[in-house]
């Protein structure tokens, strides 16, 4: 792979974007018939979901046939691949369904394992928020900005982020406390969006657990190209995803995890 | 007041909307000097939500000087009148100063104590939901249409909102417990956004505490003009806020109101 080649991918993220929003946001407030997955509570599927996903895996076929794929609807393809697509069409499915506009569609590219390029698509306000690793930018109905990060002192200044309690199970709950305790304020609810606001500098911290690799990958390149650090919750590369901690300030990152891993 | 004055209403809801959106939304995910009020925790006070309600106060003033006005930020100025703007320029500044757009500008209008007029406008969105308790619309960047409940048979099925957990203290814990544990699914964050979306039908229940009137008047008549009801936790009319229960389908508000009170 070329430089130039590595450059083009940027381009064809947009792509993938445009022909996923234009798949979902038909369905986007209108009465679905939600289906149950079983087996885990209550986590609904919906035809949009499958849409928006049918969409970027034509695409990725058609431009891209050697590259692997990993969805959240459709599975595991040519997951040995040097490059893997790794996309959840609607993350915040729960969002979604209750019309609320900070689920987004997740487009992530690894390579040989790291995330190297991702994006996070709002069609029904039309933001983007990308990253490459090294850069991270913003482009949305009010312009386009270069994404970054704000500096937080410690914990006892920051504000958190969570999808929802009851994320957290077991040990999990107490650890997710002791961080919750530490922090100025702490919010749930915006799924991958918490990731963006975060990028943007205007959430210092994100504790989550029982991640699927497609509920983050597409969002490290960004995180880390607007200058934070996501990891797992004992430090590791997040890419396999379990139990994450992102934090746009490394000291609030650090603090994180001494009172994750106390116990 | 005669009923053609009562009409004109509805475009100076807009119009007060336009304004206090001009006034906040350059101040949207700037960094802010964020003060504490001080004594009830973390509450931040902005630029943006002086500008917001001294630009609509402005307005009424000029066009309704003997409407009495009660907002967030500036107080009460006549509520004795026959008619009180009830004025929160940014309702959820915590996710506004997180930068997430759940937040709102809400415009309520009370004759004689009764909510009558209501809108909850979002800037950055461009969205607008807004009733007379007779009826509801939506207004957006994706068009016009009228605003519904949806019919849910029983709390089992229903999708519960709230704010945060942290709005639940002493006693209102368990009694918010017992509804959350008997709904299909509870999510948290969407401040006066799930109002509206419970007025679209997407939403079927939500409770909170400790909202004072700016929080919830403007959001009466959309529910109510919607389909939908809302009421205090002991089934009084909800204008004077404190615990408020609201739902699109009576039977799932019977329900949450018996599990509130059941202790």
């Amino acid at each position: 792979m070329t430089e130039a080649n590595d450059a083009a991918f940027g381009g064809f993220l947009n792509e993938l974007a445009d022909a996923a929003g234009s798949a979902i946001l038909p369905y986007f407030r209108t009465r679905l018939d939600i289906e149950d997955k079983g087996g885990r509570g209550y986590d609904p599927v919906t035809a949009a979901d499958r849409a928006g996903e049918a969409a970027m895996r034509a695409l990725i076929g058609a431009r891209f046939p050697e590259h692997g794929i990993l969805g959240e609807e459709y599975g595991r393809e040519r997951d040995d691949a040097e490059h893997v697509w790794v996309l959840d069409p609607i993350d915040g499915t729960r969002s979604f369904i209750s019309g609320v506009p900070t689920w987004g569609v997740l487009i992530g590219l690894m390579r040989n394992g790291h995330a190297v390029r991702g994006m996070m698509a709002q069609p029904f306000t039309g933001e983007r928020y990308s990253g490459d690793g090294a850069s991270a930018r913003y482009d949305g109905p009010d312009g386009s900005r270069a994404l970054a990060v704000r500096s937080c002192p410690d914990l006892a200044a920051a504000t958190l982020y969570a999808t929802t309690p009851d994320m957290f199970t077991g040990p999990d709950e107490a650890a997710f406390a002791r961080v919750s305790n530490a922090a100025r304020l702490t919010r749930f609810g915006a799924d991958c969006y918490a990731y963006c606001m975060l990028a943007a500098g205007l959430v210092d911290l994100v504790v989550e657990a029982k991640l699927q690799p497609y509920d983050i990958v597409a969002l490290v390149p960004l995180i880390e190209g607007a200058g934070g650090i996501v990891t797992t919750w004992d430090g590791e590369r997040p890419e396999k995803a379990g139990r994450i901690v992102a934090a746009g300030d490394r000291r609030v990152h650090a603090a994180a995890l001494e009172l994750l891993n106390k116990a």
